[in-house]
């Protein structure tokens, strides 16, 4: 186990310029590592008393290594992150390193508000095991967050990170969208490997795929609803919380559009917005767990302040499977 | 040329219980007319005093012949149709109809802000010869639009409505989004056909596709930014402003999507998003209008209160040509 | 009665340099009227087969005519102008003329999309009666209805009338907010005698009374919700659909303001803000000419699309009167 | 200073129910603090390397000290709060409570996203001195962020919170607005004492304070732009950053609204409406602090990544407060 002392150095560490040697660590920077394929956007399980239930992840983690994901990605919006205390964030992390095999990626989520946490969070996050990180765009004060401002920040946590950096961008969390323009500058930073883009505007995201081009950068869609419509504009991964609970599916709906088989993938993409919408948008977190606790994963309590559905929710969630033949 | 007194006429014939005369006419309840295809969304032109040039308009529409287009699309938002008197209206769409061939759909714009006017409008285009209308929904008092009041609207046209009825969503314009259970009601109507949907998002798309799915419901693009992303999920046709000036590329791209050519098809998409977009969101139908006079079409001003682009526009308008390589 | 045909001329007369001696007829510009005071936005009447009931307009007028108002808007958005034919339009505003006091001022809505359609309308609402025109922002194309843009409207609009211009930002209808740097601008035309803000950001409504202090300039609160927080800021009128069915109290609520009778004032405000939220964006016509017949005037129906209420929409309407002591 | 090793202790007392003790510490609950007047929301001065700047800080708050304020509001949205560590937080308010008189309240924000550690901050800044605590909207979530669940997250923090709690609803930075119903439950709550706003929608304003009447709670106004209007209809306290650059002149207009000297009150308050909009929405944080520069106190950096501004919108900044006679 991780105690905060680890985290406690790595920040001794920076401020003694510990930023070259990091680098050092794990020669991230100019390593690109391809980030394509498919990954569920893990849940942090909690007891009924709140904490976090390490048994449950590991159980999860075994049902969902049966599928052909690339890898995992933790700490992301559905993994709760903005409730875990930094120590926590590392444990799990650390935590599920040791559960995966090695040739899955473990892509965390590293982004704070200020600069310095999210650089200290990402060095933390490479030192137990992290492939990659993640990084939200800081929103509290979305009102100055001007492309240079967001290129300032994205700059500073790749020339730091050992490890290869993932702009997440994901307005309906943030009230940001990262501007294209931002996109097209960072694509350059040897460092930036790709984008998780969650906002779904399609436009948008041919835009970035046709702007970056020539970079080695590659744009993942952020969530199950608009995988198909991504993929036909070249999008070349998906992250989303879907795929905890229809695993299968998602890597099948990947395959097809990778393999060129439009029109299968076309109904079982219909077969999806739904039951993604209702795990997302509609139901939130407390609706993805509930789904999972259906599945045969173990999907549990939320931390408040998220509230469990409703039972009027809960069946309305039901139905958005069961029409779709999954349930 | 058609006078006021013509759409007086029908309005008097409408409270006299026309509609079921007027659905003798071309008997079109029942009729349904496939409107697959790509459509180029007119522009209207204005001579330097701000008069509708009936000649340019030929002009135009002589060039866009060339193309196989599957028909035009006549005022729609690009078409100006806010600042056009209902005589204009239709005397504009009476003109088209004598200047294309027979087998290319002519597809009016009737949507007015009430119910009464809409369907008036809808009666005098089949009258001076349109094919379908199209309707987009009414906004001012969008805090009452329901779903409700929606369906009730659209009922309303479908039902007196001697010729097929496309519904319009174009929330860039109306600050409304047609709900999609909305649409899922309507499109069982037999005399609604499909629908435009100008708001790109393309989950909302897809899902729209996937839940009319056994109805005879078409659904096309309403900007060619997304037109590739659209056909993915199923959508049969588009309709937008940029057919205007890249008219051979805009059906050349929907050719690559029917034949399942997706790189090529993806290749061609990417260049056209900046140019989609600075013809529509960016600098709107002023910008249409000066690429138009670019690519040898009659672009020509606009009514007031749109305004002339400032040089500074007109050099970013030019770049976004350009730098795809189309200019 | 005023048929289609005075509008016709007006609009020959327009293009034939009409301008300068429309300008004659009632020595409007130059000429600025006081509009401070309290104003219903008056509804229109409709029977139950959608005609306009004069009859009933006229009843309701002679029961308003017993406070103390300043004078009537007709064809604000509670109006339902966007229903209306221009000849209804003339109409009602020609018959209202007939029925009120002389020295009750008529703001006659003459706002359309198209700068020379808003010109033709203004003219001839001073030709049937109107002591001043509220002119809405133009909105369809609200991507482009830049500062330039609605300046460029205004000024022609205001350059044309012969009687005063009222400035009217709504942005719940229009979703567009008239710029502070526009209104300041056109505050220094000697035709345009203020505004009538409905958005309720009461820190831009200080904003514009600060700034156009220096001249002839009368800011209007378009909503009783925050009228005492106008007047705090030195508005010096209010219009709003309120005023139909609690004019007394609007006009003590002013009165109370204006005699700086504070806390009484305040008491007063505060029992209005519901059932003035309920007879706008909460139930918006409907729900005001339900609360009509409730109150002793008639308000009937709506014209399609707007939809009757639903019988608990009607309840909540109810205790949003009854439980501040109104019903 | 205080260690880290504090907050450690209050996390594990608080899993052995030392929330029955905490309450005995300053017997919280139940004893209702008069939060009415004047406040600056604090900045939190950094040196050149971002690190905290206690001296500067106890410069600034000798300074401010000679204006009548009835206390501080630390880590408001205006301090940083986001980009502090929960060390530094505590050692904020720590210092500052040392420094500034103790008939001074010390209002220190408590705000996180989980209820917990909103829970586990609030009774570390009880134990570090402050009087009350603010406690901004938790909004990562703000889906599914309810009135019922934000009523649940409030309660939690109340229940537990030796010392009263002020509500914090500030849509700019969270994109959420704490719904009127929810405000009105928690006024019941005996540990809640108040609320701070800073939506600036004076009708909501009004209407909040009419429905918790009967209550012992207070409504201050969240910003200087909108002081007048919100005393106007009832609020009784503001807390802005203004106060930190013209404290002289924002007390002065409290008390000119609270003597009744509203055509003073007026003119002053428009003076400081440009002033405030510059250093909240125009130019945020970075904004503020320049201006502290200018007027006396030390501003200096913020932390990453909030940007420094250009030389224009500094120019733009000087403008703002220059036309208004305050430069």
């Amino acid at each position: 186990m991780l105690g905060p002392g680890v985290w406690a150095s790595v920040r001794q560490g920076l401020s003694k310029g510990l930023s070259r040697n990091v680098r050092g660590w794990a020669s991230g920077v100019g390593r690109k590592v391809d980030i394509s394929g498919t990954y569920p956007a893990l849940t942090t399980p909690f007891t009924a008393t709140s904490e976090i239930d390490y048994g449950k992840l590991e159980e999860n983690l075994h049902k969902l290594g049966t599928f052909p994901f690339r890898g995992f990605v933790v700490q992301g919006s559905t993994g709760e992150f903005p409730f875990l205390t930094s120590t926590e964030r590392l444990e799990v992390v650390s935590r599920i390193r040791q559960i995966i095999p090695k040739d899955k990626l473990l892509i965390a989520g590293s982004g704070c508000e200020s600069t310095q946490t999210t650089v200290e969070m990402t060095l933390s996050m490479a030192q137990v095991g992290a492939d990659a990180v993640i990084v939200v765009t800081p929103c509290y004060y979305r009102g100055r967050m001007s492309s240079a401002a967001l290129i300032h920040h994205y700059t500073k946590v790749a020339d730091l990170s050992p490890i290869p950096v993932v702009l997440y961008s994901v307005p309906a969390n943030t009230g940001l969208d990262l501007p294209v323009d931002a996109v097209v500058t960072l694509s350059h930073h040897p460092n930036i490997v790709g984008m998780k883009d969650s906002g779904g505007d399609i436009t948008r995201i041919g835009l970035i795929i046709h702007k970056t081009r020539k970079q080695d950068f590659k744009v993942l869609a952020g969530s199950v609803g608009f995988l198909l419509a991504s993929y036909a504009v070249g999008a070349v991964g998906n992250i989303g919380g879907l795929a905890n609970v229809l695993g299968a599916q998602v890597c099948q709906l990947e395959r097809l559009c990778l393999t060129g088989q439009w029109e299968a993938a076309q109904e079982l993409q219909h077969r999806l917005i739904e039951p993604n919408t209702a795990v997302t948008k509609r139901f939130g977190i407390p609706g993805l767990k509930k789904t999972m606790d259906w599945f045969g994963y173990y999907g549990g309590p939320c931390r408040a302040p998220l509230q469990e559905l409703s039972p009027a929710e809960e069946e309305a969630l039901r139905v958005d499977f069961s029409s779709n033949g999954w349930l």
